[in-house]
């Protein structure tokens, strides 16, 4: 493969994780509307847990545990962050 | 969707997301050789500008187009991690 052939190939990676990051973030809104409706509490570190143990068992590389720890977080922490916006936005604060 | 159902979508992605991070890796050191062989330069901000104009023209939300940047700048410092880590460990430096 050619430079070029390699960097449509990434394009189309690119475009997929960008469907994907959205479509992760709308579900985690979704379970923060349902946990707001049953008085549940937001953060729940026994889930996260258990992403973070998961993703690392099934890491084929060759990125290792730590770089796909490190990407998880930013995937995790831009969801809280979207939840954080809207909720303040209806609130009006 | 109960928060169970949801949650079992997150995990469909993650896995999507998990196998996506690594190919991206891989084709980045796959362009990474082509450029070492053909002395090349290793970093490109062109193409870097393009891939985030490319994500942020096509961002259909609810992440807004700082988060998308965020998500993909630390995908793309581990694809150059690990090609310094390749680097570092086939020199033996």
């Amino acid at each position: 493969m050619t430079i070029d052939e390699i960097r449509s190939e990434i394009d189309r990676l690119d475009s997929e994780l960008l469907r994907i990051f959205n479509e992760r973030a709308s579900l985690a809104l979704a379970i923060g509307h349902i946990k707001k409706e049953k008085g549940l509490p937001v953060y729940d570190p026994t889930r996260e847990k258990k992403i973070f143990e998961r993703i690392q068992a099934q890491n084929p590389g060759p990125l290792d545990n730590q770089a796909i720890v490190r990407l998880f977080e930013r995937v995790i922490d831009e969801s809280r962050r979207l939840e954080r916006i809207m909720t303040a936005e209806k609130t009006g604060r």
